[in-house]
């Protein structure tokens, strides 16, 4: 029950979509407090009565423990149930799940793009994905009917679906949301290494380094999964990337203006066209 | 009279700080925008006419052409005149107007670290600078009562003020906002790039990719002239932003995931402890 699992329960109950939701974690606790907010109508920390008679299981873990959670629930689940996650990075979860998913269990493989650097369900509300992305990622073998269903759960939440494959999708989100999340860390260290020499440099700071690093804020945890789990892909945005960057500390180096001032002109003509969806 | 030089004529006028706000621009189009939005009490393109008289002349123009603007105004000027600006690089303007200014006009060099991707008198507003930083740069010559001046009149609209020597301005600027712009002009790039291979790239990117790419959107020429002026400072932050992100690079492809782990949770606790001033 962090963020996202919250978040997905309170928007289910707002709009009535679900005859009860169910959390299931090893946190009583947290349970507790996410009954309280009203994110879910009953928590269970044992597997076999929060899964009893489940419809729909939806896993919303760090995205490496999601093969094992869905391995485990398998037993407590009936037949017809469908499994979706929330995971961000999918080829690999994919393709582990369908080796040990039998035909009687229904995967469908989803991704909301949506989300802060907050965690926890303290920080779910109900309309986190109005206005957001949900990509899903079916294969051939994806049941028609749970995909159309889970398609229609998330439109019914807010979001616009993409339907991707799961390959494909690491590749985009390497460069649209890990590669990122890599610079703006990266942004961080380089400033937590310069404060040895300048205590005050932090009060330099602006709206411009807050933003652009933000997401370095995010779930350490969360973020070593992602990692772990799309390195190929990640290591090469991140080259691609390199080679951009130098690029342009080559023209830089080499005083060419008018070159630079090409490249900031058409940077800009290619940012302000990726426009928020909410609005 | 763009963003910067209409908010402050805005925030002037809102607190009655000034007798007269005066705005001086080539283009009589922007100067009766400027009027009409109330940014300024009178607008003239002749420097004779809108300079007579002025007791803070405060320069915001791209931070390359500030020296030539005021050895244009000097002639204008009357004898204790107040030069200011809002250059986002201090250190070779502050050299250059030292050579020529008069000693009966003061300069006083000023950033205010406030402003966004939007630029132009339309996204000028009296609250801009409310809860922001702004740094002045004084040098040993500097005038002590015209400082003081300066510094009250940007408390007085809403601004802390911060005192640091041009030079260090520039390095500590380079860090924490110059190296953020290139690199999120290069995430943009890496984006546009890929989009040649998969059209649709863009409909996955999420509030992540949007944020740390924000300032990709600022005017190309106010950039180009940044990075001119301050290309030493600026290709030595990234000198040292290589390293460090090709150390993470290292670490993941190594696989030492308890590595990245620390890092992510430093990067985190550093970059939670940045807060935004504004609330």
């Amino acid at each position: 029950m962090g963020m996202i699992g919250g978040s997905i329960g309170m928007a289910l109950r707002k709009r009535n979509l679900a005859k009860r939701v169910i959390g299931v974690g090893r946190n009583p606790f947290k349970l507790r407090r996410a009954k309280a907010l009203g994110a879910i109508d009953e928590g269970y920390t044992r597997f076999d009565k929060g899964l009893r008679n489940a419809g729909i299981v939806i896993v919303a873990t760090p995205v490496g423990l999601i093969p094992a959670m869905i391995r485990r629930a398998l037993p407590h689940l009936k037949s017809g149930c469908i499994i979706t996650d929330v995971g961000s990075v999918k080829g690999p979860l994919v393709k582990k799940v369908r080796k040990f998913l039998p035909g009687n269990i229904h995967f469908v493989g989803a991704h909301p793009v949506a989300g802060s650097e907050n965690f926890g369900v303290e920080n779910a509300k109900p309309d986190l994905f109005e206005g957001t992305n949900c990509i899903l990622t079916p294969v051939t073998e994806t049941n028609k009917k749970a995909l159309r269903l889970i398609k229609e759960m998330w439109e019914k939440i807010g979001a616009r679906v993409l339907l991707i494959n799961p390959v494909q999708h690491d590749e985009f989100l390497a460069f649209t949301s890990h590669l990122p999340h890599i610079v703006a860390v990266s942004l961080v260290e380089v400033l937590r290494n310069f404060k040895k020499k300048y205590k005050n440099i932090k009060e330099f700071t602006g709206a411009g380094f807050r933003d652009t690093t933000r997401i370095a804020s995010s779930s350490p945890v969360i973020w070593k999964d992602v990692c772990m789990a799309n390195k190929e892909a990640i290591l090469s945005a991140f080259k691609k990337f390199k080679s951009i960057a130098s690029e342009i500390e080559k023209i830089i180096s080499g005083e060419k203006w008018n070159t630079l001032l090409k490249i900031l002109n058409r940077a800009k003509k290619e940012r302000d066209s990726i426009k928020k969806r909410r609005i």
